[in-house]
């Protein structure tokens, strides 16, 4: 039996923070946006509507929650969320954390100049502060 | 009693498709991609966590619904979904088809170059066909 495997590249760009029922929850490696990532643990599924409607209604959720959270974790202004996919395919939704004044607000963070990394601290208290909220 | 109202940039860049159960399903005035955007019809929502539990639930299926509607409608390869607001705040979900070979791809939609707008006829094709099919 072929078991979920997590794509290459979004392993390479994230950390785990933990997993919620369906999806594993990760921090992208971006210093400039609190970003998360939520990963559904499905085979061979490029979109949203290709989910089960009781996974669609499970990602939901999981959405709403980590936003919740991640509005607690940080105090920002909006969320922004989406799911592109266009270069890596394995179905993944974007949850991330804007304010006003962060680098390229109120435009999109997607196509927006060159990504920063975080450095081991911050990575690791960013992902205990969301762990605190969810 | 106060009651929704589209909000005024909203309206002035797209055309009503349908009405929906929850959603106002509109047709964003752009020929570069095929663009819906769906207008839960709630007061003084910003974020899709502050919908009831039952509206997210509704919206997740007006999502998919609407984007299976639109693949089948344009033979899109991708969709792309986001809910941003940080310039219109009144809650609205993008869904996009995406091909290989359209104006920017791989990248993302927004914030990439400038809206092309739609001529009379073409508007009036792209509404019929997602209704057609919806």
């Amino acid at each position: 039996m072929r078991r979920f495997g997590l794509d290459k590249r979004l392993a390479a760009d994230t950390t785990r923070i933990m997993r919620l029922g369906l999806c594993d929850l990760r921090l992208m490696d971006e210093a400039r946006w609190p970003w998360l990532i939520l990963v559904p643990q499905r085979l061979d599924i490029a979109e949203i509507h290709e989910l089960s409607p009781h996974d669609q209604t499970m990602l939901t959720f999981e959405m709403t929650a980590t936003a919740e959270a991640l509005k607690r974790a940080t105090g920002c202004l909006k969320i922004n969320t989406g799911a592109l996919g266009n270069i890596v395919r394995q179905l993944h939704v974007h949850v991330i954390a804007r304010s006003e004044g962060d680098p390229g607000w109120p435009g999109p963070v997607w196509g927006f100049g060159q990504r920063i990394g975080l450095d081991e601290g911050e990575r690791e208290r960013l992902c205990e502060a969301v762990r605190a909220v969810m």
